[in-house]
């Protein structure tokens, strides 16, 4: 009982996002995005969203009903994965963001993001095939040595390998530090690896002839801790003169996720036969810093996941309030009057527009620091790129855990407003919460992201980051001053700013003193306060072009005016809650650092 | 995976509940419950608590694995279940609460929902069949003649029939006023009864010979909407002489629930041979009447499903959060030092911590408003009885939806702590955050309990309830100052009492201005304004015996410690947000009310 009609994204809001809230044209200025252009983008777009749409979300539930067998050592995936997988990869997906000379587009990652989104609406597990691989061919780009492209990083790009993150095991999920595989070197200049990993995304499947694994491990005799991690290419199968031959790496079972069903979670072991061979991936114990450098894409992706999860359950709640009938309005005490859609009470539309804000408000930021990205890598002056880094470095801990937070509350939402059918499997909300549970976990949990933003980057370059934003929100702010939006909300922007440098002054403080712990004791509460304040800052945006629309009279009055509804609820609901958590962050209330073992 | 030493609930909590919160013993006073003491509660719950632990909960994962079957138009019950059920059923359960002379043994509510709480927790769908029977017979009870309390009412107590609430159409899930199911009156005395029904909980099994479904139906020419509702007792099985033949109620499939999974949510058919035959429960048309002076009842036993749900996940990571290791202090910069149990991480003992906040103060409503509810049925007096009711009355939709909606998010929590591995069926938080979701959705959902207690509750008698509600308030407040507990607590707890009651004088007026829809607009963010503050006066409450005991050298610190700090915890973070709500009710911000149709 899907709505076969669910457009998974709303084009309408992607198409502002790109061309009237960014400008995204402007980057084809730029050198290496000097081929394309509106038309171009417009192409790619519509091609990925109707393969998306016509395609992929039709093997959505197919997919979620039967995960991926575990059979004789070997993963079988869905059979229809194996249809529309390859579909994927010619929509040119993979590299589109790459350049030519690996094989690309030099697409803008703005673009190509937004456009990933509609697979990832339409199929989680099947669109993670890919930018997993992406991801793990990209390493090989940024860090790899000619051989190390040639074998494994084109044919990713391709298609014909496809990649996995191979980080954690079984005693080191968060703790990279305590990485265990062991990597031996050999006279013929490729590494023996050891060890075991668990929770491998895609680790294993029929769908490609090989899967390339980008394996955190430790050569011997290196440092204890991550400055003693190396990175290596692990290939399933090895290339031996025109062959594939078996590498080692086993699968060993697969995790029961409870949603991404289409896309196993394995447990490898490495070199059972002592035949396991890796090659090195840049220089020696270097691996952690490298995973850093590639950390902001990968956790901007997972943004986009989580986004486009709720946004696909936000628009099925919306088709169903449109047409379920039930009860009738409170003022209507006729009981033989006919019942009414449900979106016509107030409290169904309270929790529409929660997930539109909480969705659109998502998109926008991701929109947005994908923006940055594109000017970080490739924004002509130096200056201008260190600037744009800064800002992606800083927003990217909100970019990944606020899709997932309050994505999840979205999903939520979802199911809620499909009542009692909401709770059965015959609808897809509950399957879309299942799938966002993973985001607030994955790629760094909520906690390691409040931590990376309250102990890293808030404080980056002597406050240049905050900088930067204080003037990218000053700038949004004077945008919705001129263009009338209600003044209230950039007050309320700027005042909240004010409130979280001084908060952030602070800590500071209290770090430098040598209290780290007392400095980061509220770190998710500060994550919290910080990302509505980002997003407020993304629906002011937003706001102010919807303003400068209707006042130039560009008709779509009905977007525009959703759109002013959706700052409205935002600044009325959310904004407000930023004070209420910077006085608890400051108030240092120690309940729970204090809180003993016995005492629970 | 899961933690086979699981205490579910905390035996500790319960008893200070029971015997330092709230004395139940003085309920001993009252003739009713005249034979009882301690040590009789004392033997029932440890011996419900000890089946619940070594029976009940070791078949709550075969039986969340493998739902009931739908097989030739019947019900079969998991293998397991017809071996527990029947042990259930001998603890006397069913009919605990009830009079002598219908079987019962007139224990108060208040502890043996305590018990029952237990059997929720180590199996939330067996623990169903068993107070949905309840519920069932009681209404019979109340309101049925001597006839069908012999024939179904007894039977239900004893546990030889099970029994259900049959409200829920396909057309009318939330509007009780729309029911269609005909009710045609017979020269016999009993009425043929047709129509279909959905979502029946338990409405066939093959665990017990019959199953009485506790039917709304509308009487051939009765008046539109409530007032011509009627109840019936509809048995699949009527008896004929000395034997039971088939009463045409047919089992038209199941809807397959994300949770509850042994306890089969049902289609029926009723009168597809036009022979299916109801008994009158009442007088005509009184059938909503009667449901809702069951409902307290009713919705008081889903909060205590959602404070079970939410207390058994959180017992669970508790133990792994005691037993994981993973990453060291922030301080520790050696990496070859041993890594540490992760409930030493600050925000792993917040999120601890939040649970417990949440499980415990859940627990202690759901008690208080139990007591209530014995003091509203047994005190002798009737201003007595008139002002527990209404303390009952004005609770009830903060007990069913604060356990719903905050323990949706403690299990969340559960899950979270659990990390990659929370996100697998290889254990069990994930199959209790489903479970907990349904608590929203089912007997009036969360926007429905915020109509309720807005539109009817909080100005109910002409504001008697509020004011009990104040002395009950100020009694606390009062206690916790003497016992030398933080005085900022009392006040704070005192002011967001005049707030909401101003708040609640100006949303009064306007619904008597005739706008109800204004009144209401919020009513949401009310009913988590209200919840927080009822739960606040929870924890002071809890706070205050705590710092009785200690100052009277009671021993146990560490348990009044832990009390102590949850209570700081709540006063922290979540009192606070009293006011920021009331605001924004306060503001009447018109964002989603005024949200147009096209707009989304």
């Amino acid at each position: 009982m899907a709505d076969t009609t669910n457009p998974l994204i709303s084009d309408r809001d992607v198409d502002f996002l790109l061309y009237e809230v960014l400008g995204v044209e402007r980057l084809c200025a730029l050198p290496y995005f000097a081929d394309h252009s509106r038309e171009t983008f417009t192409l790619f777009l519509d091609s990925v969203r109707r393969f998306a749409r016509d395609v992929l979300f039709p093997t959505y539930r197919p997919v979620d009903e039967e995960p991926a067998k575990f059979v004789d050592g070997r993963i079988k995936a869905h059979p229809v994965l194996h249809k529309v997988v390859p579909r994927m990869v010619d929509l040119g997906v993979l590299s589109a963001t790459r350049p030519v000379d690996v094989g690309g587009q030099q697409m803008p990652m703005t673009v190509s993001a937004l456009a990933n989104a509609y697979l990832m609406a339409a199929n989680l597990s099947a669109s993670g095939y890919l930018w997993l691989t992406t991801g793990a061919a990209h390493l090989i780009e940024a860090f790899g040595d000619d051989w190390v492209k040639q074998e494994f990083m084109a044919r990713m790009y391709s298609g014909e390998y496809t990649g996995t993150m191979a980080l954690t095991e079984p005693g080191a999920g968060s703790s990279l530090a305590d990485v265990r595989t062991k990597a031996t070197p050999t006279a013929d200049g490729h590494y023996l690896i050891e060890g075991a990993k668990i929770f491998i995304s895609g680790g294993d499947h029929d769908m490609a002839d090989n899967v390339v694994h980008m394996t955190l491990a430790r050569i011997e005799g290196a440092p204890a801790g991550i400055k003693g991690v190396s990175l290596f290419a692990v290939p399933r199968m090895r290339p031996e003169g025109d062959a594939l031959v078996f590498n080692d790496v086993n699968t060993a079972g697969a995790v029961h996720k409870i949603g991404w069903r289409g896309l196993p979670s394995l447990v490898l072991n490495y070199g059972e036969s002592g035949d396991c061979r890796g090659w090195l991936v840049g220089e020696p114990h270097k691996g952690i810093s490298y995973m850093f450098q590639m950390m902001n894409e990968a956790r901007i992706m997972v943004g986009f996941n989580g986004a486009s999860t709720a946004a696909v359950a936000y628009q099925e709640s919306l088709n169903y309030a449109r047409t379920r009938p039930q009860g009738r309005p409170l003022r209507a005490k006729d009981p033989t009057t006919a019942q009414v859609p449900i979106i016509e009470h107030a409290d169904v539309r309270r929790m529409l527009l929660r997930q539109k804000a909480i969705v659109e408000g998502a998109f926008s930021l991701l929109a947005t620091t994908s923006m940055y990205a594109d000017l970080a890598a490739h924004e002509e002056d130096e200056a201008g790129r260190k600037r744009a880094f800064l800002l992606v470095d800083l927003l990217t801990p909100v970019a990944k855990s606020f899709p997932a937070e309050w994505g999840f509350e979205s999903n939520t939402l979802a199911v809620q407003i499909h009542g009692g059918y909401g709770y059965t499997s015959e609808y897809l909300p509950e399957a879309w919460m299942r799938d966002q549970k993973l985001n607030s976990i994955h790629e760094g949990t909520t906690g390691i992201q409040s931590m990376d933003l309250l102990g890293r980057k808030v404080v980056a370059a002597q406050g240049a980051a905050m900088q930067a934003l204080k003037e990218e929100v000053q700038a949004a702010c004077d945008r919705a001053r001129s263009a009338g939006v209600d003044e209230a909300w950039s007050k309320q922007l700027e005042a909240a700013f004010d409130g979280i440098a001084s908060l952030t002054m602070t800590l500071a403080g209290i770090g430098m003193q040598g209290e780290p712990e007392r400095m980061m004791r509220h770190s998710v509460h500060y994550l919290q306060l910080f990302s509505i304040f980002v997003v407020g800052w993304q629906w002011l945006l937003q706001a102010a072009v919807s303003a400068e629309a209707r006042a130039a009279g560009k008709g779509d009055d009905a977007f525009y005016a959703g759109k002013l509804k959706a700052a409205q609820y935002w600044f009325a609901t959310e904004v407000p809650r930023i004070a209420q958590l910077a006085a608890l962050v400051r108030s240092e209330d120690d309940s729970y650092d204090s809180m003993q073992d016995d005492w629970f």
